[in-house]
């Protein structure tokens, strides 16, 4: 039973994105040498400084020549070219080539003047300053400026994930400062009487906190800056203080436990009374109890405590919402199809994310799940790599193509 | 033309992979904080110290009830029961529940003696110390006692990678601290007269060199410690130099550039005279003019300088080296099948690994190359999103299933 207050109830996920999406914060950007750019976002588009390559070079190590020299040459009876020079990868040919001639060239070196063609190394035999060619040479062993990337031209476009790829086509393309995203800190709240932290004797009535550690790596994985809080008893004076804590060190509260219908959800009478809550509750399972809204002038995430409600409702969810406020087009998602080995119940109304273990069969890719799905089993998210989005009012059969997320 | 002191020249991937396999390091283990543990690599079997849950308790905020007290509860003809406690999570119910009795219960809190079922709240209306139930109550809210996780039971195992949820699962089985892989230290040095670094002024035959940053990040994403070197020219004695440096303060040794058959290429000149070569060339396209072999003690690859070969040899050759000399299981690959739209040729006796784009279309996943496959082309992985497995002897046509491994 909501309270007065929450007008938006038990909504979609796609309603839940929007209404999260309408609450934005200052985004910072800042200069980083490319060396620490991997996993930032790019904050403006980047534009190439050079061409790639900057100039034709040899693709192989060989003889710049001559095609039209070259054409007669057979096993039988080879041409001879005078070698005018040696032109190693760096240096600059001097010399122009002129017909009857041919410069040693190595691999990535500069094509002289005048040589159109290159022949390899392989099929040449050098004697006394001569070079003698046993088959015509090959215009294609030859790269041309500009061939990869043009100067000036949009190489990677403002809200690009950096991956290794992409830092190494910043190198390429000149550049060694970029501006990037200021990566955003992010406060996570555990809350709970039965929480205590591993590695202490557990008593009665007590489990071991798992939640804050599971959104740490979430975050760190998707380049932000997880801030872990110690969890809180179900308190509300304890919890204020760490709200107001928190909204003071971080860009975003998430929460994790104590939003539910219950006495003691103390999460989201907190928010009802003293913060401002804009939706509660999601047609999804699992993951159904979220709510969203503002502590102060900063934005919180409750989350449930089920430790795979947890992370499904940060996945589908919060990462949504960093990329929106951040223009982040990454990490990419890995979403693919797979064929279901067995039938999956949907829910009228509600996307659900069983958890499946996606394998490679001959014919391609299949998917099942392998064990419980409770919304308490963490174990079914390192057991299965994948997360099923199973839509309403699909029906789900044997050999249906399903929509996975790979974990 | 190999030289004549290497035996294995021009082999197949699988070879080379046994070859440099024969060759170990010392591997050592230290003990981290889970907080830290995010990409590593655990170097022990861990087993949970606890059972998960580690009581029976409730799923839903509601009433824990003896079930066939409330068998014949209808929405007419309600049953009424006693509470005769208030159980929130965290705090071990004391009484012992008796037909005629209920107790409230709070999601994780311990189902009291006596219990064997819940009834949600929702389902319920509380007045004057009791409570009445419109329906019987459900079984299946009671999570039960180690239905996750058993005491002692493996949970993951040596070898693991750790993700976020695997962490979560250490922290949900008591462990605060475990045993892992000490990361490794792994030199880069890139050779080449043409090579300078982004951000200086690129003159006639220069290009800016962006091998060792590619390679940066990919040791970064699978947890070793990457040492990135100012590029060296094509010189034997400073090659010789950095060498010795690099085997003194790190574990295995990456080279890029200067191991084809050009007169230039020192790094293949250094190994056959000073080192030791255990192969020369690989039946792999792009890629196929890698070495490796020791460098004093010091394992050593020495990787092409275009830079699609350079990232794909770390990917087919050194990935793959690094997890079996750690044993470990894990990033685990994402190689999945598609459907081929165009034809791609495959080259006799070589797996050639083209640059693919994996799109979902109605009926699955399907793949197409997009942008030129040079290997001096590495927009061709950031305009792509995988890597094509080809095999030898296989036709490739239209509608054909390929193995890609994502990237």
């Amino acid at each position: 039973m909501p309270h007065p207050s929450i007008s938006n109830y038990f909504i979609s996920l796609n309603e839940a994105k929007s209404l999260s999406q309408s609450i934005k914060i200052p985004i910072e950007e800042e200069e980083v040498n490319i060396e620490n750019s991997y996993n930032r976002i790019l904050s403006k588009d980047v534009y190439s400084l050079v061409n790639d390559p900057p100039f034709d070079n040899s693709s192989m190590d060989g003889y710049a020549v001559i095609f039209s020299d070259t054409i007669s040459a057979t096993q039988e009876n080879p041409i001879e070219l005078e070698i005018i020079d040696f032109i190693s990868a760096g240096h600059p040919p001097i010399k122009k080539l002129t017909s009857g001639s041919a410069a040693k060239i190595m691999t990535g070196a500069p094509i002289p003047e005048g040589a159109d063609s290159i022949i390899m190394i392989e099929k040449t035999k050098e004697v006394d300053g001569k070079v003698l060619l046993y088959c015509p040479s090959f215009p294609n062993y030859i790269r041309l400026k500009g061939e990869n990337l043009t100067k000036n031209e949009l190489i990677l476009s403002k809200g690009t994930f950096l991956t290794p790829h992409n830092i190494g086509l910043l190198a390429t393309s000149g550049h060694s400062k970029i501006s990037v995203i200021k990566k955003l800190k992010i406060s996570i709240i555990s809350t709970g009487d039965e929480l205590i932290p591993p590695g202490l004797e557990i008593k009665k009535g007590q489990i071991y906190e798992s939640n804050s550690y599971v959104l740490e790596g979430l975050i760190k994985e998707i380049g932000h800056i997880p801030i872990r809080k110690k969890a809180i008893p179900d308190s509300i004076e304890k919890l204020r203080i760490e709200l107001n804590n928190a909204a003071l060190e971080s860009d975003l509260i998430i929460t994790s436990g104590g939003v539910s219908m219950g006495d003691l959800d103390i999460v989201r009478k907190l928010m009802e009374t003293e913060g401002e809550i804009l939706f509660w509750r999601i047609k999804i399972k699992p993951g159904s109890p979220p709510l969203f809204g503002l502590w102060g002038e900063t934005p919180l995430f409750g989350l449930p405590g089920n430790p795979v409600s947890s992370s499904v409702v940060f996945q589908m969810l919060i990462n949504p919402w960093l990329k929106y406020i951040t223009n982040s087009k990454g990490p990419k998602e890995k979403i693919i199809k797979a064929k279901l080995t067995e039938e999956i119940k949907n829910k009228k109304d509600f996307l659900v994310f069983p958890r499946v273990l996606v394998e490679n069969n001959e014919e391609g890719l299949i998917a099942y799940t392998k064990t419980h799905q409770g919304s308490g089993n963490l174990r079914s998210l390192t057991t299965h790599n994948g997360i099923a989005i199973i839509y309403p009012h699909i029906k789900y059969e044997i050999n249906s193509q399903i929509d996975v997320l790979l974990l």
